[in-house]
């Protein structure tokens, strides 16, 4: 493994991370004004926040160690053309849809607010265990943001859980609506712990996580809120996933067209 | 002056500091995911929840102060029918917009970036200087909410502040821009110091702030920064208002329709 090959692998997982929270930070955004509460709207667009602000930190890293990882591919390190300064904003704005590395979870509609609720006890139970571990990353600065980011995990984590039990152990209509939500999520979350070879070397040298690894722990964490929220895990033989590779589906290209606009029309606000 | 009376005024009082802070919070949530850069998208979203998160306090006390309100009035406190318990999310998400009573400069349509900052500008001045002096209100838990409120709206103006700047003395179009914003805001801001006759009690029992009272002080903030970013103040004799009689703009309505529409089909999400 030579210094650029890892440089290269850096950026793209720093991309996976950072995606991964920037796009549910966008959907959960996407509440904002709508929420069934004042308290809801201000506490969803809290870990909104927290969520962009993560990936803030990531693309920035990530758009630095590009530099680094610059001559270990022919097509040069970004998946596109740019030619002015690299900077999160430009990894956030210019990137196409295939160009996103985050998993297919985060970037699907947030259909009503069960089905929020329930993606993001999937997704903040993942973030958090992966954060977790990252914590202690050969990478002092990865290590540096997931030992910050983990809190906040924590709190999405333990927000999503009270909610989806008061939700599936609620009226009927709140547990059909949640049931129906866990469902139609759950063939999603084998894309969280699918093995990445690409990361091999990352994860040897002690600064990844191995995605199968944390299946176990994430197991141990979301069944038994989902058993106290009387819902059953679906049996399923249907495993959508790619989001890592920029296989997405096509909600995520609405997505991105909403938040690039205003900055692909005038880059930097510079006017 | 009876005592109901004076919870009377309180009530109004409170929705109008209210849904200043919450329709102002509701139109900068807006610009979630499509601001000009990943750092404007997390300031713009701090600053909507601070609003909102003032206003969710406000709002709180008031539905509790209608209590006492209730003999004041032959068609009872409320401007509108409800039986059941009375709490914050009932005023924000109940009241058609003839009930609110925010001034129709918190409503206006964000229009471009410079709108959005030149409107943060003259708002959270007005707002700052109303919280400076409510934060030595004679009633301590407005007092209270005030001594929060200005530390954030010192923020909000700074931050407008910065950009009004670099925006009104940046390049020839961000000027022209934030020129044009100017010129389209500045009538509203009559109705800001608009003398209020039901406001006379509580001012004089220094519970409230007499609104003519801020003028100067605001002019004395404003208009320095107008200056610096090379702005005209436009010589206008048109003066709409109106807000705190719940005379508003047809673009209240439409934001209330989506701030409210979950909440009226799913009251508490109680589903």
């Amino acid at each position: 493994m030579t210094a650029t090959t890892q440089a290269t692998g850096l950026f793209d997982y720093l991309l996976a991370l950072g995606d991964d929270a920037l796009v549910t930070g966008q959907r959960l955004g996407e509440w904002y004004a709508s929420a069934p509460g004042m308290e809801e709207d201000i506490a969803l667009a809290n870990i909104a926040l927290d969520q962009v602000g993560a990936a803030r930190l990531l693309l920035s890293y990530a758009a630095e160690a590009s530099a680094t990882a610059m001559p270990a591919r022919a097509d040069g390190p970004l998946p596109f053309v740019h030619d002015g300064p690299l900077d999160e904003d430009v990894l956030a704005y210019l990137r196409d849809d295939r160009q996103y590395r985050n998993v297919q979870l985060a970037e699907l509609p947030n259909g009503d607010f069960a089905h929020t609720i329930v993606r993001l006890l999937l997704l903040s139970a993942y973030q958090k265990l992966r954060y977790d571990t990252l914590a202690g990353s050969a990478d002092a600065r990865i290590a540096g943001i997931a030992g910050k980011a983990r809190k906040e995990s924590a709190y999405h984590l333990d927000h999503a859980t009270v909610w989806t039990v008061r939700l599936g152990d609620g009226t009927d209509e709140s547990h059909a609506r949640t049931q129906a939500a866990l469902d139609a999520l759950w063939p999603y979350t084998t894309e969280l712990f699918a093995p990445d070879p690409q990361l091999a070397d990352l994860t040897e040298a002690g600064v990844a996580v191995d995605p199968p690894s944390l299946r176990e722990s994430w197991t141990a964490v979301v069944e038994p809120v989902l058993a106290e929220a009387t819902l059953t895990v679906p049996d399923t033989a249907w495993t959508p996933g790619g989001g890592r590779r920029g296989m997405h589906t096509e909600h995520l290209s609405f997505l991105l067209a909403e938040m690039q606009s205003l900055y692909r029309a005038h880059p930097g606000a510079s006017w």
